[in-house]
This record gives C-alpha cells, sequence and structure tokens, in this order.
C-alpha cells in the first residue's frame, strides 16, 4: 500500500482547494442536460397560453414615453393597455441576445450570462440583518460592505450583486452611490446598477464611465440589473424609464415579474405560468424596442401564497413547476434565464430553512438557470439578510456547481485496474489511483465538521449556524480588498461627493 | 368580488387536506420524467465496466450453498471467487420482476415498487435517538413503537420500514420479534424483515404467516427487506442465507452495496459506479438462482469519504451522480430501484442536516427512484433517529411527492378567463377560479409557522427542529392504533413467547 491522504505534502494539496482571495476564476458552465419536465407540445400550449393574454387582455404600460413607442412599432394602445401581436412581440423578443458577457473591473472574473453559463449573486434587498451574534436589526453601509466582501471571498459566488442589504442609515437618495462604491471598491466581481429611479440608474452608469473607461463602456455591458413586474400585467413608469436608461446604455435587465402565485397570478400552475411568461415577455419586448439588441434576461421572482393566512411561501412544488417550465421556455425563445435563490421564509437559519431554500436552488440549477440571484444570505421571506446563511448556502452552491460540472467517464475514471488490484474485501484508501486523484475528488464544505459526537460535544455542541458564524468572522478579519487604481477612487470618491451635495439628505 | 377563503366552510375543506389518522392511500406516482444525466452510449459504457468486474475480476459470495449453485449454472468458480459470464449473468437478471406489490395488512395501503410508483420507508438502524427533549441516548424498543406511530400517522410515509432504531433494551436474540410486533400491531402499513441471520429472517416469515394467513403469503410479497453488500466485492454468508430464506418465499429483498466512495470504492465516481453496479447485479442475479422471478430492488447505500478525515459525507455531488446513473441503469435492466434518503452527518437537527438531506432526496426523485430509504429521521451518520426531523422530513417528501405527481394543463389550469377578469393590477384571493381550487391547491407544512416576526418572537422564537418536537408529542398523545383482529394478536404474541424461550436474552 503506497502513502494515505494525511502527510504534510497531502495537506498542502488540499489546501489548494480553499478559496484564494477574490474566489475562483473558473467559469461555472454546466455540462450536465437540462432537467425538461414537459414535451415539446405542452410547450406550444404554453406559449399560446402567453400570446392570448398579450394580444387578448393586454399588458399596462403606465408610462407615456412606452405608451407613444408601442404605438409606433404597431401596437394596439388604449389608454394605458397595450395589446401587442403575437408576430409583433416575437419579432421583438428575438431581437435579444441569448447569451452577453457580464463584465468585472477585473477581466478574469467576468462572466458569460446565458447558454450553459451561470452566474451566482448573494441575496438582495434585505432591509435587516442577522449579524454574527445573531441579533435581528436594521441592516448598515458596514453590513453592505461585509457582505460584498464575504462575496468576493467565495468561491461559489461568482457575481457581487446589487442591494446586498438596504443601508438604512444612509439617505434613501445617497444609498445608491455607497452601494455601488462598496460594490466597485471591495470587490472585482460583476455588479448590478440601480433600479429604484431613472436618475439613480443614470449616476450608476456615470460611475461606471469612471471606473471602466467611457470607451469600455461604449461596448461592453457591465452592470445586469433587476426590473419587477407589478404582478399581474403592470409594468410601472419607475421601471420603465430605468429599463430606458439601462438598456439604451446597452447593460442588462432582468426582466422579472414578481410572483405570488394564488394572489397575483392564477391559483393554477400553469396559469401563473402563462401569465408571467405574458409579463416578462412585454417586458423583454420593450427592451428591445428602446434598444434593438439590449442585453436581457428572462425570469420571475417565485412564491405560492399560502391560503390560510396569506403569507408567502417558498420551496414549494408549484415553485419549482414554474422554475422547469421556465427554463424550457427562456430556451425555446433563446434569453437567458434568472432563477433559483436560497429562498425561504424562516425566520431562524434552522432546518427549515435550508430545506426551502434548496427545493427552491437544486431545481433552478437542473432548470437550466443562467442568472442566480439570492444564491446566499436570504432568510425570512427576504426580510433578513444573514451573514451565517451567506457562508452555509455558499458550501451548498459548490455542491450543485459539482454535480452541474458532469463527470468523467474514461478509463482512468471507470478504474478497472484499481478494482482488480484491491479486488474482493480490500479498501481503496491508500491505491495509488486514489493518491492520483483525491486532491480534487471531493469537496468537504467549509460549514461541515467531521468528528465524532463525542469531540463535537466537547468542543461546544455548535451547530451549522454556529460554526457558520464564527467562520464568517474569520474571514472578514483576513479580508483583503483587491487593488484598485487610486486615481480612479479618487475620481469616483469626487462623483459620489459632488452628486451627495445636490440629492436630498433625509433618511426615509 | 366572491367570497374569500377563511371563513367556517373554507376552515373545513382546509382541514380535508390534513392527515387522516392513518395517512394517505392515495399512491405515490411520478408523473413527471425521470433526469437522464447521461446518454444511452454512456450507459453501454457504464454496463460493460460493470460486466468486466463480474467478468474478471469476480464477486466474492463467501457461502458454501451459493458457491454450488454458481458452479451449478455454470459460473467459473475458484475457492470463494465467483467470475460469471456477462451472458449468464444477464439472463439471470433479466428473471427478476420489474415491479411488484408490497402488500400492507390492510390492502389499502399495499405499494407498488417499480415503474412510475413509490414507496417511502423512515430511517433505518440507528442505535441512538434524539428525544422529543432534544436527548441523545440508546434506542429503546419504546421508541421503537413510537417511530412506528408516526409513519403510520404520516400521509408523507407510505411503508412502515424496518429497523426504524435499535432497541438496545431488548435481548439481541428477541429484538426481531418485537419490533416485527410493533410494525403489525400499530401500522398497517407494509414492512421490512429482519436481516441479521436466516433463522431470524424465518421467524419474520412465521409471523407474516399468522398476520396474513400461509396461503395469502403463498402468492403474494409482504415483506421487502434490506440486504447490504460488503463492498468492495463480498457477499458473506449471512446476507445470501437471509436471501435464500426470503427469496425462496418470494418476499422481496434490497440488493444493496453499501458504498463509501473513496475507502471501499475506486475515488472516481465512473469506477464507484461500475463496482457497485456488478455487486448489485451479482446479488439479484443470486437471488434469481434462488427462485426465478424472487422480487429484487436494485441500488445502493451511498456515502462519499471525506480525503481529510476519513468521515462518511453525504449530499455530495458524488452520491447525486451515482443516483441518477443508478437510476438509468436500473431502467435499462428493467428493475426497481431503491435510492434517496434524508440522509446527512449533521450531529445538530440543523440547517446542514436539512442540506444534506436534501441534496440526497430532490435528486433520488428526479432519478426516477422506487424504494426509498431513510426518507424521515435520519441525522448523524444515521447513528441517531430523530424525531422532531421525522416530520420535517416528511414535510417535505410532500413537496417532492407533489411535483412528481405533475401538473395540469386543461383551458382551467390556464385560467385565461379568471386573468381576463381580474386584469392588470387586480388580484386573485378572492376571485371564482381561486376559489374553485384553493382547497387542495397548495400545501403548507405543518412544521412551517406563517406569522410576523413580531408574533414568532413574542411566542418564543422556536425554530423548526422546536416546532416539530412539540408537533411530535402532539401527535404521539393523539395516536389510536389500526384495528387488529384480537385472535391474530393472541397467536402473534403466543409465537413470540414461544421463540423468546428458546433464544438467548443476552443484551449483547
Amino acid at each position: 500500500m503506497a502513502r494515505r491522504p494525511g502527510g504534510a505534502r497531502s495537506k498542502r494539496r488540499m489546501q489548494g482547494l480553499s478559496a484564494p482571495q477574490g474566489g475562483t476564476v473558473s467559469p461555472f458552465i454546466r455540462e450536465i442536460p437540462t432537467y425538461d419536465m414537459v414535451g415539446e407540445n405542452r410547450l406550444d400550449a404554453i406559449h399560446d397560453a402567453s400570446m392570448r393574454i398579450v394580444e387578448d387582455v393586454g399588458i399596462e404600460f403606465r408610462d407615456k414615453i412606452a405608451l407613444a413607442s408601442w404605438r409606433d412599432v404597431g401596437a394596439d394602445v388604449t389608454d394605458t393597455r397595450v395589446r401587442i401581436p403575437r408576430d409583433l412581440l416575437m419579432e421583438k423578443v428575438a431581437l435579444a441576445p441569448s447569451s452577453y458577457r457580464h463584465c468585472g473591473r477585473n477581466p478574469d472574473r467576468s462572466v458569460e450570462i446565458g447558454g450553459r453559463s451561470m452566474g451566482f449573486a448573494p441575496v438582495y434587498g434585505s432591509p435587516y440583518v442577522r449579524t454574527l451574534d445573531g441579533e435581528r436589526r436594521y441592516a448598515t453601509l458596514a453590513d453592505f460592505e461585509d457582505f460584498v466582501k464575504l462575496a468576493y471571498l467565495s468561491p461559489a459566488l461568482n457575481l457581487s450583486g446589487g442591494t446586498l442589504c438596504e443601508p438604512v442609515d444612509l439617505p434613501v437618495a445617497h444609498r445608491h452611490l455607497d452601494m455601488l462604491y462598496a460594490h466597485m471598491r471591495y470587490s472585482d466581481k460583476p455588479f448590478m446598477g440601480g433600479v429604484t429611479s431613472p436618475e439613480r440608474a443614470q449616476d450608476c452608469l456615470e460611475m461606471c464611465r469612471i471606473l471602466f473607461g467611457s470607451d469600455f463602456l461604449e461596448h461592453n455591458t457591465v452592470m445586469t440589473s433587476l426590473v419587477n413586474c407589478n404582478s399581474p400585467l403592470v409594468w410601472d413608469e419607475t421601471m420603465l424609464s430605468v429599463v430606458r436608461v439601462y438598456a439604451a446604455a446597452n447593460q442588462a435587465c432582468i426582466i422579472s415579474p414578481f410572483i405570488m402565485q394564488g394572489a397575483n397570478t392564477p391559483i393554477t400552475t400553469a396559469g401563473a405560468y402563462a401569465q408571467l411568461n405574458a409579463e416578462a415577455l412585454a417586458g423583454i419586448a420593450y427592451a428591445q424596442v428602446v434598444r434593438p439588441g439590449a442585453p436581457v434576461v428572462h425570469g420571475a421572482t417565485l412564491s405560492t401564497v399560502s391560503m390560510k393566512t396569506g403569507a408567502p411561501m417558498y420551496g414549494t412544488s408549484e415553485t419549482q413547476q414554474l422554475m422547469f417550465l421556465t427554463g424550457q421556455m427562456a430556451r425555446r425563445y433563446g434569453l437567458p434565464m434568472r432563477t433559483g435563490g436560497m429562498r425561504n421564509g424562516s425566520k431562524a437559519t434552522d432546518a427549515l430553512a435550508a430545506y426551502e431554500s434548496l427545493q427552491t436552488m437544486l431545481p433552478a440549477i437542473l432548470a437550466g438557470g443562467n442568472y442566480f440571484l439570492h444564491s446566499a444570505g436570504w432568510i425570512e421571506s427576504g426580510l433578513s439578510a444573514c451573514f451565517a446563511k451567506f457562508l452555509l448556502d455558499a458550501d451548498q452552491l459548490t455542491v450543485l456547481q459539482r454535480l452541474a460540472a458532469g463527470m468523467t467517464f474514461d478509463d482512468d475514471a471507470f478504474a478497472f485496474d484499481a478494482i482488480a488490484e484491491i479486488g474482493p474485501g480490500g479498501h481503496f484508501l491508500g491505491c495509488d489511483h486514489t493518491l492520483q486523484h483525491y486532491a480534487t475528488a471531493f469537496f468537504v464544505p467549509e460549514t461541515s465538521e467531521q468528528v465524532t459526537y463525542e469531540q463535537w460535544s466537547e468542543e461546544g455542541s455548535h451547530d451549522a449556524l454556529s460554526r457558520a458564524s464564527a467562520l464568517a468572522a474569520k474571514k472578514l478579519r483576513e479580508y483583503v480588498p483587491p487593488p484598485l487604481d487610486p486615481s480612479t477612487d479618487e475620481e469616483l470618491h469626487a462623483f459620489i461627493a459632488k452628486r451627495k451635495e445636490v440629492l436630498p439628505d433625509t433618511l426615509s
């Protein structure tokens, strides 16, 4: 028997597996097939159901500029109701690219969004955080920066995200500047832009001009921003004007119906999908009216509403079915797909939080998702962003990313010689074949432990939440920011200062 | 707008959704497609790799009767090593039924094992339990009976299972009698038989003769029992003699390699699968040598061994890939498939326990599993059976069962009229279409809560573990056993008493 794993050399090799600062630069490519839940004839019926909604019921565009544009291109516009013939709609949708490069300021960290390529962004939009001590309190900019740092350090997150939490200690009108700066300064992964007003979206574009250079921005997509539809069937002025700012500048938008099945959609899943698809396609088509070829992402924010209490529920069978349908339809339309998220309604970072999260995220991977929002840190129906859960989620993302990476089937992988060498009743721990592979063979989640029960008890019976909190504290202590050119940094500061002079500084 | 959910009548309708005592009688049929991870040509290569192992390396059968049988049917037997030509092996495997009816003493609760039909059995084999107070201690017969009762009460579990926990308060040689009696008395769902010796298997058969009648037993399968292979490539005398007892009596065996990938298989996943498939097929073929047409289940117990610590890991990418391969190959061979389980290595019923459990169970459903062992209650690498986790797992099983049941695509489900009626900006909570569907529309896990954070805090901040413990206590208080004919009960007692007279009563 040859060497066993565990010596000094092997220890170094194992450490090579752990995250370098800034995380992985390897792209996440889905090498396994998508899961196609329904057959082609069903997809025809689904498409037709969505087309009937867009043609006969129509979509409300509560925005004068958008209404004028729809009239110009030949849609039937009555007041704010736009009925779009299916040929016109699909002609516009067909202009959208099936994939686009979402650039990071570190070009090694740019992420392709579309096809078999996957981008994972953290939690988005929580007003509260769960601190490392388990306290629940309003989020601050310091929390926001800490989430940027954790995402930067995590090999499982290849996107820095957007509103990781809502920094309520800052004036509402200033927040987008400080949030975007945090992404730019404390990470070098691709990020999202502000969407709360067209002016703020414009500010984000300006800051990107400073960071990337005007020339680069002209020809590249450096932001992917989240634009929600007010379901059922309403696109409002804020969202549409933000789409205009970003699409005109060739920046990407996730055109995302906000689904609470049973409340703002039909209670039946087929109906809920037909509606969300109609809403998303109408939004996508509008982005193409603004600028043909503007990058967009099809998908939705999904929850199911409890008919007992009216509360949103996550990780339900219905959201799983909606994700599988979204994947199949997005591929049919040749569009990148937004889906997934470690979403749950639990008040605590407990077993239920984990179950609901994975009931969402695992199907999302098999559904063929391209842009995954809320991939780490989400609890409590999105009201809180939890630092410990961020790391727990990131570990489970790695499991899914490795599943998606597929497996090898060559002679070496079939290992006939090793099986013949070891034979019945032996073990493989020290054989040559094992030694050749063990350094990269398995992933051991850093939030897990592999001690005996007795040792675990003696060491304080720390559960996953407790271990992950300690690990997050350690990571934040050891964090080192990626380099940023001092003159760029200065220019960003100057722009932000200038904007803050003219923007109101009220806290609500 | 019509009535809203929430009135007295609707409340009764909602209650109709909750479990009757004894749980559901509806079969779990997979109406969605399986997930096929690899193409047909890969399956050829995998089959060939397994055949090379059986033909060239051979399988060790450490049992004289089995060796003689193999020699008789034409295998190459040298000492205890049996090399089986692939044509001979596959000729025997082809004799196994692709599906069989696993009868319960209540005929309404019989479960088809195979095809698109699914059976879910609880945790198996834990020496410890986690009590409702969170204590970890050795399991007793009283605990065992409580798990039988919880499985009986759960609509998500359609099988009563086997060694739900190890009742270490009983003499080793008596346990199988008391365990089987508990399944027979406190449930009416199908159960497993003892496998620790051929004599004990024989006792189980005798008890089934009493419960079902000799005539019925002659023509029906009333037990499905778990027979593990000592990987790599060893079938031992105990397991083989148990297979002989059960197969000869037309009772089903799960022929299950016990995989610790990297320790008792090659570290590479293709090699691990080739080996486990060779082991399973050899065991299945042997059951067919004993009795052509004996019901068997293909599958394995899966874990991945940490190369850092040697500890088993669950819910890994590798176990997921092995499950998908097992599903595809079992379908190719026309065999029912054992897989899944809410398996994890966590010491606590925490987020990690849940993540690892679902990383196993969700792919198992899509892989096309037929017999799911450890479907509820497993923690701590199987060392403990946890009452609270039993209910948490059962809730998540229901989510998966509803996913597997598929969705409806008729005009009513597409809900065009409802969408047109509500229109942009409205809501669906009270519309006729919602009222027609809401009673059966969504599943609300009984271990979840849908209150505000403030209310949740005021009520004691109970996490999922705490809520599920309270719920388990309530269920056990309210449990009522299913009826059992008193003369049958007497006869069972008499048989057990007679056997205990002659069996040693030592505790270890």
